[in-house]
């Protein structure tokens, strides 16, 4: 399961280099905890935060059904394929909110299809 | 583990159509990104995506303990029954806020029995 | 696996608790669904259970891969160590705001442990 690990680890660095970015936009943007909101700039920044654990739940599982049950470098490939998009998807998200969509759609593609094809491995697995 | 691998694709297929409504909705009350509040209607529905991902991080886990360590045809079936209540609750919700109190206590109910379940099976096998 | 399932099951039921104490903080504070902000006490309250949220995606799965591939009695002692900070973290938070550091501040060192330590472990078996 070496690939599936290590897209694993590839993903959580991305979503902690994340979580950073929202101690650093509660400095500099001033908006003290508890509020998350009133302040557009510091809530793309957060949004990227929420958005990747709203994307995780669905990778995570999916990606290690598809490494057990399918392929563990495939899963791998997929895997790392799923951190590119989220750190494009960041990038946009991070420069205009309206520039998120294909970073967003490709996450979110990748997701389905780890999902769907490692249910399937599953299933069909004699 | 294939009624497992089932509970978890059925759980995340809801969690899926749940995202997709968040979009939908986005453009039909025209709530732009960032923001993730200001309109009751919205934050209804966003509310319910919200709701799984803090459910799905106690459940998945809980499941798969569940289904390794005690029996993967009745994980699959406390899973399934998490899946249609958490259907229940999305319905209730997008309603009505007040009635959503049914679904989401099936839904924890559900969570915490395969959580303990699982734990004890896991703590109890030789 | 018996000490990273304990540490799972610990963990979790700390977050079943925070989550509990949102619907308290909803009803003590009349701040009703689908509403999450307005309110600093509130928020308080329910950005504790979020943030854990936050942090159980990166730990879980680091905690199983720890488990997995270094040891597991290990996995268990850091995994008791994350819950004990979490919990540290909501006394913390739940009293005043600024002083949520130390415990947000471990939760994480402890989160980033596992992953590197767990990811290594995988790398680096024969």
């Amino acid at each position: 399961m070496r690939f599936t690990v290590l897209a694993t680890f590839t993903a959580l660095l991305a979503y902690c280099w994340f979580l950073l970015k929202v101690g650093q936009a509660r400095k500099k943007f001033g908006i003290e905890a508890p509020r998350t909101t009133g302040n557009a700039d510091f809530e793309r920044v957060f949004r990227v935060q929420q958005n990747t654990v709203e994307q995780l739940v669905l990778f995570l599982p999916s990606l290690w059904l598809f490494g057990t049950y399918v392929s563990d470098m495939l899963a791998g490939l997929l895997g790392f394929g799923w951190t590119a998009a989220r750190v494009l998807y960041a990038a946009e998200y991070y420069a205009d909110a309206k520039k998120r969509g294909p970073g967003a759609a490709l996450t979110f593609l990748i997701g389905i299809v780890l999902l769907v094809g490692g249910t399937l491995g599953a299933v069909l697995t004699p």
